[in-house]
């Protein structure tokens, strides 16, 4: 998944007001850090330089990158709710007690899976034509003859309202123009309900992407309350626009809809969890993370699998190096984010009488391409000491800090709103949504000097903090 | 289809010698114009404004995309041999007539079809995967059962022949890294064939093009003289990477391949034809082309729906505009191409008696991207008065010549062969080989206004060299 608010794609105000732009760490006007605790992070400035030479140029040099090779090519897509992504989760079990973390351990989560089966969409009328499609997480089914309706193309949820007299008994297919994936993406959520309102049978939505080569992307739906469920895919942003040309020609389209797919009320999967314990204060807890499943489509590779192995890759380089600091370092490997964060939210409910220790929750769960900063989700106070830490990764290029208003992160949101601070990197993802929750989502996407520079930002951003004298202040 | 040493990916040597880079059209040191000649064409400056204005400002503004659109809309995909591809002819020879072009008609072309059935290609172990993948043109077929085997990846000839011995009874998987299209389409061509040499069941080959979003291209395979014919397929760039890797790691791979197609032997198709016919030397002809047939995936947009939408566009307006040539320009929409030029071989055989008076054959199958000047393969006499030519399209940026020392065509090579000029023009193809013979050849990839400068200088070149006082020198 992604959220909504990805960077790509939203305005976020820069910490550094000043004639300084972001692109460097000097501190803003605003930022009056004590100069003890300036002068504490720039002591880290030889462990930057061990940790970024180890992995980077030594020993750990492209591990990242094989390890989540092995991984991915082992297991592909990891759908939650599937005996793969468990066999998945053992595997990477395995790994973390091989590599001797602490605590490694799987914590239980229930949910309601849903599994697709056969599905799919054929134009046929005017002309026979197959439509690539991915069912929607969450939609319901057609019988087993499939839906065959009239089609009513929109471009808008307006454009959706100024034809709802038209929309009784058929098919309404949205071609929305990509804006950014936070705007764009909610005909892919809601536009089976705000098609059903109408009394549409079915809706097909544009894929959420900038670029296709005839590509449908998966992703998840929810029925608003009180609509009739009704099956919901998405189709290529080629073919939208095909239908869009011959609806607005006049041409009456006709397109018949088969999908098939099983809900599992039961579903049981794991949080993976692995530590390295605080030294002076293990009850602190410096959370580090990304989710182990996928959509079942692709590999799994960059959502997110890159983004679960940077974290626990960059464990394991702190243990090999033998850097343990005063607080505890949580690798969490989230699963079933794909149907809601449901993983998240039930490690959050488990463990709400610990989260006052959480000193900051990290994520990568946008990409794990060149990193050029940190993205940061907290307060001022809390942004200062992030904005000192970023200056320490100079020389990788990557010292900008970019304080944004809005969560950070798809899985962590459950903890930054409850006022826990929240980190992700920086990421050259341009093209992150060319092959979000699609076949392409495979090992092609990853490269292994990139993987390498996540896991020493990982490596080195969670052990600072977790090290420092002072707590990441929440004020 | 493409030529194999299309202009993005071969080295061409520049006209322009000089210290000025062929970017401009200054003449060349060698190029000794008579000073008339030089004069003569550039009177056509005003019939070069007049033409622009209409196409790109006026009233044929936007109508060749909107041409294209509604034909690809209409038929999609049209693969020779198919009634589909017929009736797209006979709609096109509709359009030919009523805009009144001069001797409409169609040219009998027969040949053996091929057309592809049911195909699946899985990873059956160590795990489970689908193998997203495309039968080449020609390949002959598995039982039903399909045929199930081991696997050994190779990346490139000499790593065939090195592992020669492990081939007898296996499937072929190559992973040949992309160079260019002329030097990699050789795997597509002849991989079955040399991977049978040494007893392989089947070849699977990596897609020809340097990008992929899991995407398996198309294109025609030719057996070699007495070796065993095997079943034949594109893979994507992602999975033939994958297999790649785990054969690398000694994982031992089973692949089950389904393929099924069948051989028609007297498919029947058609050239189509359209003139302008010239005012006093009729005879002697300017020929402007493309292929109206495609492979039968995507939509035939791009390859070759352009190259032929503005090869008759261009002669309409030149209608429109009343600018009948001295020559005659004739339009043809080939037909077959895909399967190996045949619709241009069967012209060339049926015209051999007027081929002496052929003074330019012209062509686009290589996209209709924004144009930036002329490719010719000619004399270089021939070569000054097209670049004179190519210096009229200052006003579009469009002034760059350059004297390919190979063939400038797909179709046209059978003239150019015999020493019949060739041109086409130079576009901003980079991205050509992205959507190459697969289900992303749509209209997404054609823009309108690009057509409409391509529509114009395919109607400017055609008509200047069909009407200046010399026949364009073939020495």
């Amino acid at each position: 998944m992604a959220r909504p608010g990805l960077v790509v794609a939203v305005s976020l105000w820069c910490l550094t007001l000043a004639s300084s732009p972001c692109a460097t760490a000097s501190s803003p006007d605003w930022c009056r850090l004590a100069l003890p605790l300036r002068a504490e992070v720039s002591r880290y400035r030889p462990i930057v330089n061990r940790v970024l030479q180890y992995v980077l140029h030594g020993p750990y040099k492209g591990r990242t990158w094989a390890e989540l090779a092995r991984f991915t090519d082992t297991f592909g897509s990891r759908l939650a709710g599937t005996a793969n992504l468990e066999d998945a989760i053992d595997y990477v079990t395995g790994k973390l007690r091989a590599e001797n973390l602490d605590r490694v351990h799987g914590e239980r989560v229930e949910f309601t899976g849903w599994q697709r089966s056969n599905e799919s969409a054929w134009l046929v009328r005017p002309r026979v034509k197959n439509l690539a499609m991915l069912g929607l997480g969450g939609s319901v089914n057609t019988s087993s003859e499939g839906i065959k309706a009239g089609v009513v193309v929109v471009t808008s949820f307006d454009d959706l309202a100024n034809k709802s007299s038209q929309v009784k008994g058929k098919i309404v297919v949205y071609n929305q123009p990509y804006v950014s994936y936070g705007e764009t993406v909610v005909y892919r959520s809601r536009g089976a309900s705000a098609a059903s309102k109408y009394g549409a049978v079915a809706a097909l939505i544009r894929s959420i992407t900038p670029f296709s080569l005839n590509t449908p992307h998966a992703g998840q739906q929810r029925y608003s309350d009180g609509v009739r469920p009704i099956p919901v895919a998405c189709i290529t942003v080629e073919d939208a626009e095909l239908l869009d040309r011959m609806y607005r020609r006049g041409i009456e389209l006709e397109i018949l809809l088969k999908m098939d797919s099983k809900f599992f009320p039961n579903a049981k999967s794991r949080n993976t969890v692995a530590e390295i314990k605080g030294t002076t204060h293990p009850e602190k807890i410096v959370l580090v993370s990304g989710h182990l499943d996928s959509w079942d489509v692709g590999q799994g590779a960059m959502d997110d699998g890159g983004g679960a192995f940077i974290s626990w890759n960059s464990l394991v380089v702190l243990k090999n190096l033998g850097l343990r600091p005063r607080r505890t370092i949580r690798c969490l490997l989230w699963t079933a984010e794909e149907e809601g964060l449901i993983g998240a939210q039930a490690y959050l409910k488990g463990h709400k009488s610990e989260l006052d220790k959480f000193n900051l929750v990290i994520e990568s769960d946008e990409g794990t391409f060149q990193p050029y900063g940190i993205e940061f989700h907290g307060s001022k106070n809390a942004a200062c000491i992030m904005n000192e830490i970023a200056g320490l990764f100079e020389s990788i290029n990557a010292t900008k800090m970019v304080l944004s208003k809005e969560n950070v992160g798809s899985d962590i949101e459950v903890f930054e709103n409850i006022n826990i601070p929240g980190a992700s990197l920086l990421n050259r993802n341009e093209k992150y949504f060319w092959y979000h929750h699609t076949e392409a989502d495979t090992m092609a996407v990853e490269d292994p000097d990139s993987l390498d520079l996540n896991t020493a930002m990982f490596a080195l951003i969670s052990y600072i903090v977790a090290d420092l004298f002072v707590d990441l202040p929440k004020s």
